[in-house]
């Protein structure tokens, strides 16, 4: 199927699909209509069709991050601009926060941009999973331009998610804790983001699985993950009694294991603590933080690569959703 | 001066006007040149001109870093994205790299995107000082759209700098140190920056002022701002002693720290730590680094609010450079 296809099916010069895809209102409404029909019928979008031509295309992609003054996101925009970069592709980055209405309207910009393909980074783009109204707007977008989520998992046509397994990276650090001999494992976030719930998951499927119960006051979710608010929070809460802690971001880690320095504990003797991650704050800690790490670079280059292959038309290639196995970090606040 | 003054002084119509700070070519070449220079003798970019019509303006800011996954750069970039956000202006990043080539390559690329304004985040784009050739690019760059530079010092047309006092803060902490009976200050640093640079003179200053030599054996320059490397590097360096370490980045200081710990040295008894940033890694570590904190925060806010008077045509309101104190953050490394 090529442009020459599109003109004769739609009983016009390739001049004229040229027009279509590139916006032009030189072209009448019914013959657009007639246009973008047959290219849709021919199982395109438009932007995709005109991208397989070299026509319309910035050779722009279009980055939305909740924040970048995130360890986790300014490394994962690194990679994907690196990458991208070195495909011939520049990248205009928003910052969307977190509240629904702002991503909306942040990805409406992009697209008004004329990028060539969107990418999301970040599971708070995937909503808690609650309504697939939270990811309409994903599923809008992607019919303008193929969608990559990163670490977030989104369905809908022209819309592609790599994600790290978070799920099975927790079950199994939960359960290394149990054979050593854990009871009361606290379980730490700042998210409800569709990670943080893997995250969780894994977390409740090993302690059932080891006949323990899932206690509500072990789960534990901060309004902030900075360090000191951690630490504070935790010596706040002076009844609450555990012996190690599942955390799904490396600077919460941080505040616990301030918190336990604060209560003159051993770590990991009297404590044990994971981190997620395995960020310069894992280093940074002392004692050193055993971590999860999700791969991050292999997830953007993974998405990176999928993004090259649908933009030239392969999109037959490319899995709608490709998972990563994080990969745990041993260092000196476990005992396994 | 407006767009009627332009078309009158050139003896052409305001369409004409019009297509010549839009780039359009359907004006002959003579006539473009004419036009141009009216609007240059009236003090104009042909750019700024364009904005301050409305016209031509894609409400679209380039900013530059030399790599985003660094803190330093992140949380800039994070500052800036959201001030300008705010503003009704989206960013177009770039990540350049430290090479000259590089810088100017990307920084066409982002010219080539009709970008309003340029922002360079970080004292590499000031180059060494050593030759102004190094920021040639830049003053070139300045006769397209203004130019402004966070944390380095360029001169020229166009182009405008906030930065932050890093020398006068390195010097007032050497300076502490020396009061404190320190007698052997290593310098640490991984860069030859404009900002490294303005860093070593403070140290050299305060240990002349107090009558101590300068050693060029204790002003070490590692090739990687990495906690383990640092430490392992220093571990090394069995000959080389101090009793006190400045470091123009926390995780360099971070990376001492880890050293003296793994020496069992006491902190800050045996061995005063100082870093640079006041970030994440400076509260992850134990004992908490005390760190200067170039209050970048603010040097970015002042270049929006510097950009967005550019734009308006308010040049003259706005410094060439614009300079922020830095301020020490006393934690547990030091004893001041």
């Amino acid at each position: 199927m090529n442009i020459y296809d599109i003109a004769r099916m739609a009983g016009v010069s390739i001049a004229t699909v040229s027009r279509v895809v590139n916006g032009s209102d030189k072209v009448s409404e019914k013959t657009k209509q007639r246009v973008l029909s047959v290219i849709e019928e021919a199982g395109y979008t438009p932007n995709v069709f005109a991208q397989g031509l070299g026509l319309n295309t910035m050779h722009t992609v279009g980055i939305m991050v909740p924040r970048i003054d995130d360890m986790y996101m300014a490394a994962a925009v690194s990679y994907l601009e690196q990458n991208l970069h070195r495909n011939g592709y520049e990248c205009i980055l928003s910052c969307s926060g977190f509240e629904l209405e702002r991503k909306q309207s942040h990805a409406s910009m992009l697209l008004s941009k004329r990028i060539d393909a969107l990418i999301l980074v970040g599971s708070t783009y995937a909503g808690n999973g609650a309504s697939s109204q939270q990811t309409d707007y994903i599923r809008a977008a992607a019919r303008e331009v193929p969608v990559f989520v990163i670490n977030g998992l989104v369905e809908g046509e022209n819309v592609y998610a790599s994600i790290s397994d978070d799920r099975k990276a927790t079950f199994a650090v939960t359960k290394s804790l149990i054979e050593r001999g854990r009871k009361r494992i606290l379980f730490l976030t700042d998210s409800q983001s569709y990670s943080a719930q893997q995250k969780m998951r894994g977390y409740e499927q090993a302690l059932t699985e080891a006949g323990y119960p899932v206690l509500g006051e072990l789960k534990l979710r901060v309004a902030r993950s900075r360090i000191h608010y951690v630490r504070d929070l935790l010596l706040e809460y002076k009844a609450l009694q555990y012996d190690s802690v599942v955390a799904t971001e490396d600077t919460l880690a941080a505040g616990a294991l301030k918190y336990a320095l604060a209560k003159g504990m051993q770590v990991p003797g009297d404590i044990s603590i994971v981190g997620y991650n395995n960020s310069v704050v894992a280093v940074a800690a002392e004692p050193e933080l055993t971590s999860v790490d999700g791969r991050l670079e292999e997830l953007c280059n993974n998405t990176c690569e999928h993004l090259l292959k649908v933009l030239k038309g392969e999109k037959d290639a490319v899995p709608a959703v490709d998972v990563v196995s994080a990969m745990l970090v041993k260092r000196c606040t476990t005992d396994f």
